[in-house]
């Protein structure tokens, strides 16, 4: 059976690779004048520090969207119009995960963290409702799946992407109240998505 | 038979993807002392909100036009230089829509508004053009089209594209008096596209 | 016979691609204060001229390189070494061009005109050698090449490309005395590429 | 037998095209003004070498990154959750490139060298771990390499790669006291690189 979906798959590629590559444009080098003192550029680099961990938070954030990406698509091999907007919400998503993500490295330890890692821990709650709502239109018009996917591995994606759902809630409620828990939640998840695609990716 | 177009495909999806992903930029993190505050940061995340509605507008304009360039080329299976340079045309609008709803969002509002609704309408007048002389070039030429795509099909497929043309004048020349009116002309066609794309897919 | 080239065109198109798209970000939307006086406004988009000329130039020089890239890669179906570099130093230009585009639009119709036009006409000498070398890696070891096309479609490709490299030098020494008229040549030989694009695709 | 990795390779080829494109946007027109008077465009034009060396640098380093890429991926099939990753920090670095190259193009020939060239071997170290990894990932579990691969190619392809990590490491401990011999250390391996895909190439 042909798979339809190939140029949805190469439109989102491209989608995350820019949202990936992107945020080195956040990264600026020191003025040539720093260069007189070593000293000086040692500390501009190291000023520029909350930069890094967005680079570094951003970039790990889009990629595991992208894997998560990928291993549903492996199984989809029809599309529909809701399917189309379902993964435009994900592309709309991920083309603006360096925002939060540098709001959240420029506030963290500051009096606004709060502000930050609402908007960061909110992000998710939307991304994963993209994704359930992705999942849910794929299943709903049976035809669209992989000829041979069984019930179970269906409904072992789904858990996977709505089990996500009341930990993501939890994490933005918290986090008015107490940021850091809010956070480690958030991360705490992401070990769980790479965990859930090997998974996965054994089973089929 | 082979599809001759899919580097044309590939080149266009990679265009599309980069438009769409490129808006993000325009959003700047407030700098480091308004941390101080969570006040004042609110404020400042505020007070970007025209770029967070250019964003949007953006992303799913351009969106749009590529849903429908991928239905529209599900279509098409040969290609000539006057369906390259049609190409070209729509990839050249599409890397420029950011440029119009960033100049929408930004004076939408003020006294100047009708300047930014009549270059944002002016500019669909073209896009509409260039989708419609895409179509014809893969019309005139029978052969470039998918073996078995019915007359009836190919019509449907250039009338939702002709019917846009005069929608959008209207919307043009509307917008030099009353601007509003002429946006809300623009939203209802983009309904119209989403749902013309509904249909298109129902039928084949 | 399989294409061995595919991951080379793909990897090509999202480099023309970028390169196609990125030039937006040069247009600038006017400060939000400009929006309190329509006719500030209008003054503020005319004076980015150059930029609109550069964006339009860069966009559609990109865009026939793009075209003439597929048009040679239709005709090579395996790879070596010194097709990848060639490819390679396309691809390098490719992701220049806007530089000596904004330069030119920029400086064009002032003083500094000679330098601007010498810059980008030895620009274009350097597309045409890097093409010229492209097809010479091609034809050289003859296994690159699409089983079944003719020595004379192979020579008429060649000399399309060779015939280029005086035309392009014959500008780039004009440029430092009479700008102008080397611009005219290049002007002129973006209509040939276009023609001998046709040509090509009417024989095969 | 089927080629898993196809996404995967696709959303490399955008992330290294991507990456090589965006330095473009560090290359500035000069200001209008400087128009005026074609000795100050030159100067100008001319103060900005560095960022025409790092453009050059940033640009062949990815290319030859995307070069090597290309040639493992071409031996592998199959993909695990452990290539994936390994591909994810092969691109993370790859879309990092840019900023120590800039970083050494600025900083060269300053009293600050030491750090700039200690950064840019440093950042290859860790690539050359990255594509170390990309292999043996690949190599551990057999079933991921393309079928009649012999185990000397195998052998070869990982020899190469380890054969980079004494260099690099030693042109790292070198920069710290002779930043201008790491330098050229860094210059001959990308010779080697070449020079090893070329012979990678006529073997298969």
């Amino acid at each position: 059976m042909e798979k339809e979906t190939a140029r949805i798959e190469a439109f989102s590629d491209a989608v995350f690779a820019i949202a990936v590559t992107l945020l080195v444009l956040e990264l600026h080098v020191p003025e040539f004048n720093e260069g007189k003192n070593p000293a000086a550029l040692l500390h501009a680099l190291c000023a520029q520090w909350p930069g890094y961990v967005a680079f570094i938070i951003s970039f790990f954030t889009i990629f595991i969207m992208w894997v998560n990406h990928h291993k549903l698509f492996k199984q989809i091999y029809k599309r529909n119009t809701g399917l189309m907007f379902a993964n435009g919400l994900i592309l709309f998503l991920a083309s603006l995960v360096s925002f939060p993500s540098s709001l959240l490295s420029q506030f963290f330890r500051t009096p606004s963290e709060q502000i930050a890692v609402s908007i960061y821990t909110g992000m998710f709650v939307l991304v994963n409702i993209a994704y359930n709502w992705l999942w849910y239109e794929a299943c709903k018009d049976n035809g669209l799946l992989r000829p041979g996917l069984g019930a179970g591995d269906i409904r072992k994606i789904r858990n996977d992407n709505l089990y996500g759902l009341p930990a993501y809630l939890a994490a933005f409620a918290l986090s008015f109240y107490f940021p850091t828990t809010a956070l480690i939640i958030c991360l705490l998840l992401w070990g769980f998505w790479v965990r859930s695609s090997k998974k996965l990716e054994i089973e089929n």
